[in-house]
């Protein structure tokens, strides 16, 4: 049976592109979005009471995984790369049907000249993603602390330490004064380590970029578990 | 911008109307369901590795849902019916896109003879709900147990006592014979008091019936916190 359905709204991310994405949502609570309604749906009385809530659940459509075919099985990068998995016990975009589920916080509203935007945190939405539903977050039907999560049960491995080198302490400070926080974002996202499980053993590579708003991040891995950010380059 | 999505599966439950069934996925433990994957992705390698976790989301179309209109609120029956609050602060199904979001226990995996079937567990799903998608669920990142949630913070109130009648206790002993813990079900679907919350203030009602499989269950409400589970009928 098919279904039609409408975009509801639209993400405004600092995430241009698919590699520096978190694993899943909540890992980096300074990755901040704009959930922007589209019309007919930018109604505010349609956000009645959603400032209550802390969390909200984003339903969405993974935009840039849309295939004509569909594999019954994937391979996480958080399992190395090389361990197959059926796609319904994981949570990647290469699914039947690409849509997301990603549980945000919800930081504030705002309804003035027309527009209905919510600013969401948290969030591993690349921008430009097209949203379906708002839905929000019920703690006691859906926080299941003792449930049992397989291969998925731990969080993701972190990278120990991340530094600055000083060309990049001067290029981020500039950035700041056009997205304050970037420091920290930049921090909290090489932490929450973008690279793949499989670097250790099949790449000798220690270099590392990823698009950030209009700036390239090059940041450099020394031992296991070190990171020096080397460079923000505007990205022409 | 519209999108096109394929029902994967089909959910078989004994909710056989809307009425009954538990405002929120996990209130009923004894309310099960298959889920069938539907060719072509009735594939047992779809569901490698799944059996490692005890909740899943199902996400899913209200398929009695459907409308061509929308509206920017809602009045939730817990909030008495005369509260309006915004569908997106809400789990009501009537909302832009009619797309559910449940999360149930896996009971288990049966890949025999060329179908796929999830045995389900504390399900709010109604037969022949189509399902769009199936995800594991992440405690890591989804077990807010602090999390704020406004108006539904709590459970849904339930009623205190829940006893059966003389006529009710053997022709439920009969109807367990085809369908094991239908007492217990009964017990736990009326305790979590599917009735409106304004049954109080804006009726004298105190008979209820409901569908379940093939029966109509009868009970009585005395005073406000007790039921009384009079008769099970078949439903010709």
């Amino acid at each position: 049976m098919e279904f039609r359905f409408q975009s509801i709204g639209l993400i405004h991310s600092c995430f241009k592109e698919k590699f520096g994405i978190p694993r899943q949502p909540g890992l980096v609570p300074e990755a901040k979005a704009i959930l922007e309604l589209l019309p007919p749906y930018n109604r505010p009385e349609a956000l009645a009471e959603l400032a209550g809530f802390s969390h909200l659940w984003i339903i969405f459509v993974f935009h840039q995984a849309l295939r004509d075919e569909w594999r019954p099985t994937v391979r996480p990068p958080r399992l190395g790369g090389n361990r197959r998995i059926g796609v319904f016990a994981s949570r990647a975009p290469f699914r039947p049907n690409p849509i997301g589920l990603s549980l945000v916080t919800l930081e504030g509203i705002d309804t003035a000249a027309g527009k209905c935007l919510l600013r969401l945190g948290g969030v591993d939405l690349l921008d430009g993603t097209p949203v379906l539903d708002i839905k929000p977050y019920l703690p006691y039907a859906e926080a299941i602390t003792e449930a049992r999560a397989g291969y998925a049960f731990d969080a993701p491995g972190a990278v120990a330490t991340v530094t600055f080198s000083a060309q990049a302490e001067v290029q981020i400070a500039a950035a700041e004064i056009k997205h304050p926080g970037l420091a920290q974002l930049i921090r909290q996202l090489i932490a929450a380590d973008p690279r793949p499980a499989y670097h250790d053993g099949r790449t000798a590579r220690t270099r590392y970029g990823m698009r950030l708003w209009d700036y390239d991040v090059r940041w450099e891995v020394t031992g296991d578990s070190a990171c020096v950010v080397t460079e923000l380059a505007t990205v022409s």
